[in-house]
């Protein structure tokens, strides 16, 4: 239902929508477009010029009389600030709102740190970054993160997040807005990863899942191309759905979690027993690129236990694709033949016969492309805008 | 993403849509509410009321001056026509625009008559109940059908369905437009009793799963108050779904699927492999109330098994109820009871902690008011009156 249903009237949001595939357009064109009357519309754009989000083109429009004047989305006045913070590494970057990258950084930081020294740290790096582009905290209009651990979606906070010692609850939302002077969106690091995905597919794509197996295993669903974060925002938590014929501990106490056999901490462990020195997930795929079979066979192993789960998702959703990330998803066809091996045996022919299930388009960069998308959506936002240019 | 973003103005049916809430406004209220020029509402009026959709209320708006008119939608001007077609059996009502219920009648009508008795019989049946209710065909404005098999969305056509010789193919919205006279959307019969419930559960209801144990098992998937399809529209077949410790042979040729060992048809071979006598789901319901220990234990078992496989969706898909629909759910207790216990046992706390897991509201009326919903969204979308009033 579109939002005219609610009774909510064309704003300046609106006419910045029309304006955001680039295209200049005359006042006149602007109301026939829209249906409002030429004074509001002449209204709207000055309360979007006065902002900035729209400027007029150079190039006025003739048709025989006057020239018009023609305005047109200003989508390099702004910026975003979009990071993706893991267990011990962080992706930043500086975005403008036509999702051109100007300034990107990985670098080591460890989470554990705690949320005030790790946030310091990030104020920092986005400071020195956005004197990189040239550009200062004035002109930044959102600021979008991911972080490794479950985060309640109306506040912006972690929750209980288990790898994040000092973490729980705190506001980092408020924190950061503070101190970067711009709205902060907090979403966790596979929702944003396959909001990133989605993006780089094409908005052709209208149901997607992307599965992230590293140190854990979880998933972020693409639902009609708008991310489904389910009632307690806890959907995708597929990491301890029970695997048949498996009585493997989990972590979380239970018995036969796809987490106790296919997750990088459980092949890591699993070596370990074995006698062979492993940490994490990295170190599993390094083993099995190094020729040992034992981390080959558990990677592979590893693949048709998430494909069975899979399986199962696929005759439930009926996604168009697939998408695979995580340190574990860097052994490529080792991981990859087994999930689509299983899927496409156990699941039905009708859900599969165009299905596309593959490795991550961006790698490493998804979280930190899905956080800017993430904010450039919000910012964009006709009610966003719309209180943004009357606030 | 409001539709304003796509470039839409707000037509006819956007005004419509604000006049849906069945308080009457006045020409000056309504620029107001959507800043269009005084003459565009007018004309935009002019239009819905030369289609009846607008009355001019009787009491004019004074505010002091001269009183001015106030419009108003006529719910009542129009009328959908919705059925529910089950293998054996039928049900039929004719409501109107504000989800009254004008007249309702359930019959027997087997569907493997094929697609011309069957639609024969039930453009002769909503005639007479159109003339019942005083009403005429040219007060109809839609018809939703629902289909026991797969329909493929775009064309409304049924796609292979296994239990109804001679319908695939078969262009039942033509056919049925052709002799009544007004748009007609199929869907298949769990889309329609998923919208069904989720119209009775209310609209603060975003996530809801409505699965109905039958003959086969089936959920229909509401994500985000939206029918989730899938990519094929094949979202929601879960009967296939392979279980574990199971090695039932399934009509579909695999092996351990959830029909295979849950289903009615599953469980009235089971108790006929015994001896008994029962043919479908039905008498497997009725065994268990008349006493039979062994189709009380075959109801528990399906439960639990239901609940396996819920566990995983619940987890993956987080809604926030789960109604159970379907011959067997008429078992109450008997079947709830074991799919709450999985559950609750498999699932993550956070997913589980405010989940609703109960029977149908609406028992065997949920697709005719599915029906009638999905006609109703549809004929009142502001789309379809913007084309409606204009063509």
């Amino acid at each position: 239902m579109p939002s005219e249903a609610n009774g909510q009237s064309i704003g300046a949001g609106a006419l910045l929508a029309i304006l955001r595939d680039g295209q200049a357009r005359t006042r006149a064109e602007l109301a026939q477009l829209t249906g409002l009357a030429r004074s509001t519309v002449s209204q709207r754009l000055d309360a979007l010029m006065s902002h900035r989000w729209v400027v007029t083109t150079e190039d006025a429009i003739s048709s025989g009389g006057r020239p018009a004047a023609a305005f047109a989305f200003n989508e390099n006045v702004r910026v975003v600030l979009a990071a993706d913070l893991g267990a011990t590494h962080a992706r930043l970057a500086v975005i403008d709102l036509g999702m051109s990258v100007l300034a990107e950084r990985a670098e080591e930081l460890p989470i554990d740190r705690g949320p005030e020294a790790t946030l310091d740290w990030l104020v920092a790096a986005f400071q020195e970054m956005l004197a990189e582009t040239g550009r200062d905290q004035t002109q930044v209009c959102g600021v979008g993160v991911g972080l490794p651990g479950p985060v309640e979606h109306a506040s912006g906070r972690p929750v209980n997040p288990p790898i994040m010692p000092g973490w729980d609850d705190f506001p980092v939302p408020e924190w950061l807005g503070e101190r970067l002077g711009a709205p902060v969106l907090v979403d966790n690091d596979v929702n944003i990863m396959a909001l990133g995905e989605h993006w780089a597919a094409g908005p052709e794509v209208d149901h997607l899942i992307f599965i992230k197996i590293g140190t854990g295993i979880g998933c972020g669903i693409i639902s009609d191309r708008r991310l489904h974060r389910g009632a307690q925002g806890a959907a995708g938590d597929v990491g301890h759905i029970r695997v048949p014929s498996s009585d493997a501990l989990c972590r979380c106490g239970n018995i036969g979690c796809l987490e106790a056999v296919a997750s990088g901490a459980s092949m890591a462990a699993a070596l370990r027993a074995a006698g062979v020195e492993a940490q994490g997930s990295r170190d599993v795929v390094a083993l099995m690129r190094a020729g040992d079979t034992r981390a080959a066979r558990l990677i592979r192993q590893a693949g048709r236990e998430v494909g069975g789960v899979m399986a199962s998702i696929v005759n439930f959703f009926n996604p168009s694709v697939i998408v695979l990330g995580g340190d574990i998803a860097e052994a490529g066809e080792q991981v990859l033949a087994g999930v689509r091996e299983t899927i496409y045996s156990r699941s039905l022919p009708l859900a599969t016969q165009h299905l596309t299930i593959r490795a991550s388009e961006l790698g490493d960069r998804a979280g930190v492309i899905g956080a800017a998308v993430m904010i450039v959506e919000y910012v964009l936002a006709p009610e966003t805008i719309d209180q943004t240019v009357t606030g």
